[in-house]
């Protein structure tokens, strides 16, 4: 290879590789980030009609699912790359990968290409507190958390941060799973209890977060274990054919979603009727329409995850990154735009 | 920062940046490469039904539009990031610049990386190479290339290659653009004639091929412009509001599309009837229907851009990849996958 011409500043682009990320969480604090990326999503969510919103593109397989999820607000635009392969981790992979890039919407050139593994970790547990300092009765103390696989230490440290809860109680299937939750929640500060069964989990919980990883309509909550005043986030229902809940508990709670076309796919109440209510949200962070309306309603956030809040975490993420990020030599820039050619041919 | 674990080969991803695409492209020869993925691009035209077809994605502004544009075979998974900013070269940027990924479907982790920009003129000159070879008079020798931007070398040199082209005359509203194209060409081994008009550029031209880049209806080829025999590569109309030809060039050519319900929206027969027939060009190459049908007749490669192009491009730019590619910490990779935390804290 020889010397090619030097690329202009237009042409790199910002670049957060793994380490980067995690850097930028441990010099920030995690807690920290987590608030941060709570507050900054409620902010985009109250902004709700100005984004442009579609449902996300997936590509389905027999085995798992890739999906683009992309947001525009006017100004900014951004999209996440993000997979679905549940049998990944038999092979030593992770579940979920993902990757995004925001972009501006004037020149249609990416400000910055990220990792979202992480970021979308942070962005689950951050929009799951969101919801549940809008949605849980005042005082939330306990948490129970089913499922305590790769989402689960974020979801308890985004609750204590924004919520004040100091007491999580644990469940998985797999008691290696909790054990591991367990281990790494240790030193956080918060009262960690592992249980043997989600009935014994969920015993004094106000706030229950399920994020199970089975690609199934399984049913983690019965009915009879979900009492007056408890606040539900339904995190891992969020495919086509992979639900937590039972059907009855979602009946009678008062539920709340992101954005409904996508969640009635997708989401808890893709078990119900077309019909069956539901309030976006953003509605109630704006102040459009009521959340609880009493300290006796079963409170349901059945999220599914959604392109705002990949936009939030990236314009977020992109704050934090100073002059002297890695860039990528991503940007074709000829000094004469309608000179690609010569650019290319310059370079021999 | 601290030391951080170092990531796994799994979690490396390859990255091609503008340089390394340029390097491979001087490596193989830019003629070869036109070939090859001429080729390439025609194998799987040949397979279209194994693809996964959607009308890509697309984020309007009233500046420009941000498209994503995904495809799959159900062995790899690629998508495209494309702008379309006409104003761009205003302020010294592309008009059109883009990046893509290509992934595996059975893990959903990405496999590669790449600029897109080249790669893309290099693709599109191939499609019309492609269309070209199939639909125009054999013994085809001069082609007239109205519009002298960016893609204007590559339509030349790929015509050429693949299609025995030997004569180019070039039009373009403004001399620069032309001088630009001529001078680029001069060594190519074609002869290059530089036209006043577009009238001139197509006189005894057998095939022409239009890639203007306004973004607004034009009448690049009037209806009196062309004769029989002649086969069109309409290249520049590709988005809602942006044509080249003149609706009767379109209503009496035979008319061929990549994928119908895109071309409908973004192609030259947006301005004509909903039922004007058309004919996907890969049942052409796969010989399930007649392409052209007489000497006389007039036949339009309506082309627009289509992500199985894209797919086939960056498959052929992964086996280019030597084993000492450069690669991006892109993908989170815990030793336990359900624990993500346990990776992130580690690092501290």
């Amino acid at each position: 290879m020889r010397d090619f011409p030097k690329p202009s500043a237009q042409a790199l682009v910002p670049f957060v590789s793994v380490a980067e990320m995690m850097a930028i969480t441990h010099r920030i604090g995690l807690e920290r980030a987590l608030i941060d990326l709570t507050d900054r999503i409620e902010t985009d969510f109250r902004r709700w009609p100005r984004f442009d919103k579609v449902a996300r593109v997936a590509s389905h397989s027999a085995i798992g699912v890739i999906e683009l999820m992309p947001t525009s607000d006017g100004d900014r635009y951004a999209f996440k790359y993000v997979n679905g392969h549940p049998a990944n981790t038999r092979a030593g992979l992770q579940t979920v990968t993902a990757f995004g890039v925001l972009s501006q919407v004037a020149t249609g050139y990416p400000l910055m290409v990220a990792e979202m593994t992480l970021l979308t970790a942070l962005r689950t547990a951050a929009t799951s507190a969101m919801a549940t300092r809008a949605l849980a009765t005042p005082g939330a103390s306990v948490l129970a958390l089913i499922g305590n696989g790769a989402q689960a230490e974020f979801q308890a440290l985004a609750l204590k941060a924004v919520c004040g809860i100091d007491t999580v109680r644990l469940y998985d299937l797999d008691p290696a799973a909790t054990a591991k939750c367990a281990r790494n929640l240790a030193d956080s500060g918060l009262t960690v209890i592992p249980c043997a069964s989600a009935e014994s989990a969920i015993e004094g919980a106000q706030v229950v977060t399920t994020c199970t990883a089975d690609k199934r309509n399984a049913t983690v909550l019965h009915d009879n274990m979900i009492g007056a005043g408890v606040h539900i986030n339904a995190i891992g229902g969020d495919c086509p054919g992979k639900t937590e809940l039972a059907p009855a508990i979602v009946a009678r709670a008062r539920t709340f979603v992101e954005f409904e076309p996508q969640t009635r796919i997708e989401g808890e109440i893709q078990q119900m009727p077309a019909d069956h209510p539901v309030t976006e949200l953003w509605q109630v962070l704006s102040g459009a329409a009521p959340g609880r309306q009493s300290s006796r309603d079963v409170t349901l956030f059945d999220g599914v995850g959604f392109a705002i809040e990949d936009f939030s975490a990236l314009c977020w993420l992109a704050d934090q990154l100073g002059p002297d990020a890695p860039r990528l030599d991503m940007i074709a820039d000829p000094d004469d735009p309608r000179d690609l050619y010569g650019m290319l041919m310059r370079a021999c």
